[in-house]
């Protein structure tokens, strides 16, 4: 046990939202409540922005029923950014607002980026002397973090990916009295992890059933291969559900969009995308009707669709990041870390938030089966822990019940920051 | 109680599936249990289709786990077509089948169209004096068979796209630091009741919630008011969810998509759709960041996230079909009453299936603001109660675990059947 350290804390959220990054923020407050030394319970609004800003809200001001409502609310309670701290004032008035406010503990949900910030600000703390204890949670869909197993928001969006793609395997299995292609475009622009969740849909033992072809960023796309796998597909079964990552490349490295194959009469930059083109190409190349769903943002919304076990391991992120802190560790990101037993067990670690900012884990290619098209074993064993269970959202009047925080806001002490 | 007429039954299923169509095939097969003067329990697979090919299969040798899993399994269990019977050839082998295998009681499932297919083969069985009871289950998620207050699927499909705009809409609104339209594409080539139920994302008592907007295929859609819509949400909030449905048109009745304004280098014919256009008029028009989604077929297999009033109502529909049917009724589908008292209830009618297959129900333009793009309280007094509660589905590995029917066919008794 290190020194004790009074004062108050700051909580703060960056990048994409995920289903359970309110979850984290949940764990944070809750912990929070249980030291001494922790006086005031403070969130930042918009990431760090909120930070430069002075705009602080009162957490401990909360309902309880509000921070109960944080695990099964989506999006980011305290608003996100994607401001990335470059200039030397910005990382000055971070830590004037720190000090003026009595900022001991500052946690930071996000991934590589914000992870990246966080180490920033710890060193310069240390550098001028000013006692503080940074501790960064581990959130992003794309799974995409070195040094810890999996990444909380991962396992929901998979789960809410295999389920859809399995109902709408159930539809279009029943409508095959002729050849259907159904396309569906998932998340993930520079890798697989969250197009091979898609695969959970299906036992191992079930080959043939959806879904039958996954793309990924990690296999070079060939339109010659593509229309002949979808064949292949079509001349065993009725239908063929096909999932595409939206980061497909071919061998060049070029997106796979309509894009490449030239905007149509308004320029549109993103018309279409992978699932859109891929759907072209069946119709064109195989005069077959085909169809596709994009999910974009619903997919890291859908809490009514996520996984208790990534929901649990969330909350206690943010409830590790805050035992982490008093216990006297900084500059550290919170890790999960799988158990090495037979059934699936994780508790969290520590890593130095360096480590983090400068490492991109990839999907290992050894996951892929030879086709190029489905996961083997590894991948099922990897990614079947983390979609158990399933998380009751409480609704009201037919839809969830979502909550939004009372976000007083606390007096500012310092004037504007120049972002000059 | 009319002369009972012993024999067996067939049950089908047509058109598109919905989330609840095998709640009513479970429906049909437990209630059929209940009456000893029907005596073998069939199901004809691939609607009409498999009727003509003398596919028939025992459903009352599924087992009870089989049968109480269709009320959590979309698609349809029997499979659908959208074969139309014309010719007075298919009709006499419709007969000439029933005959062979005895069937006294024809229970189907669908839409318009299918309707008018019972209705025909009602009335050609009178004719030969054929004795025949025929009673339609209503099915569309597209909610426009008249004579009845609403159908089973549509509660459901609403209650997943209000579900997923509210959750759209948490997460957009963590992003707001700038300006971003969100553009969800739904179902509904012909009319929007399926859009106008994105409006129970938001209470009426909360104006500018989302969904901002809700474009009709009700309403001729005009470019320029869209793009000052969508200006006019931005001034007011940082973010704009618009809900399109994928049938708008212009003032000339044509389909807004991509089409319209061109179709791209392939030259494919559905290129898009009108979620893409609007999303690339707003970043043209307003060079503000917009995203899409398209939930295309998965809205309508969403059992995940589908109502239990809907379910409830579409098992009821189908225990009402034997039951009319039992009492001596033909040639008349079940409909869904609505109670005059203030609370919801809901109890079963019949109505003669040639009303339905000559009626479509229209959204009443009086439920739609006169903004045109937001949706008033008759509608929310009218659909409010058909997404109340959440069917609770069995999971296995985390995904829902649907059922397969075992599907043993029965011994065919006829030559095939020439579709020439």
């Amino acid at each position: 046990m290190s020194e004790q350290l009074e004062g108050n804390c700051l909580v703060a959220q960056s990048g994409g939202p995920t289903s359970v990054i309110n979850a984290s923020l949940a764990g944070v407050v809750t912990e929070a409540l249980n030291h001494e030394c922790i006086e005031e319970i403070y969130g930042g609004l918009n990431g760090v922005l909120g930070i430069l800003n002075e705009q602080i809200i009162d957490l401990a001001a909360e309902s309880q029923q509000n921070i109960r409502g944080l695990r099964y609310t989506p999006g980011a309670a305290l608003g996100t950014c994607r401001y990335k701290l470059k200039k030397q004032s910005d990382f000055d008035r971070v830590l004037q607002v720190f000090e003026a406010h009595n900022i001991r503990y500052f946690f930071y949900a996000g991934g590589n980026d914000s992870q990246d910030t966080a180490d920033k600000i710890a060193k310069l703390a240390q550098e001028r002397g000013y006692d503080l204890r940074v501790i960064g949670i581990p959130k992003t869909i794309d799974n995409d973090l070195v040094t810890t197993d999996h990444t909380p928001g991962y396992g929901s969006v998979i789960k809410y990916i295999a389920t859809t793609v399995k109902e709408i395997a159930a539809d279009n299995a029943a409508m095959g009295q002729h050849d259907l292609v159904q396309i569906i475009e998932v998340m993930g622009r520079s890798a697989g992890w969250i197009a091979a969740g898609a695969a959970l849909a299906k036992r191992r033992d079930e080959p043939n059933a959806a879904p039958h072809l996954i793309y990924l960023p990690e296999v070079a796309f060939s339109q010659e291969k593509f229309i002949s796998d979808v064949q292949h597909v079509l001349q065993k079964e009725k239908y063929c559900v096909v999932v595409v990552g939206e980061g497909l490349v071919d061998a060049d490295g070029n997106y796979v969009s309509t894009d490449s194959a030239g905007a149509d009469a308004f320029g549109h930059s993103q018309l279409g995308g992978a699932g859109e083109y891929l759907r072209g190409l069946v119709e064109e190349g195989l005069q077959v009707k085909a169809r596709s769903v994009k999910l974009g943002m619903a997919q890291r919304a859908a809490v009514h669709c996520s996984s208790q076990a990534d929901n649990d391991e969330a909350f206690m992120a943010g409830q590790a990041a805050v035992k982490a802190a008093i216990d006297g560790e900084s500059d550290k990101m919170v890790t999960l870390l799988r158990g090495e037993s037979d059934g699936y067990t994780c508790e969290t670690g520590l890593a130095p938030l360096s480590e983090i900012a400068n490492g991109v884990k990839k999907l290992p290619e050894s996951w892929i089966n030879e086709d190029g098209v489905s996961m083997n074993y590894n991948f099922y064993k990897y990614a079947l822990p983390l979609i158990e269970g399933e998380v009751q959202v409480p609704y009201e009047n037919g839809v969830p019940n979502l909550v939004s925080l009372r976000a007083e806001k606390i007096e500012r002490k310092l004037g504007a920051h120049s972002f000059e």
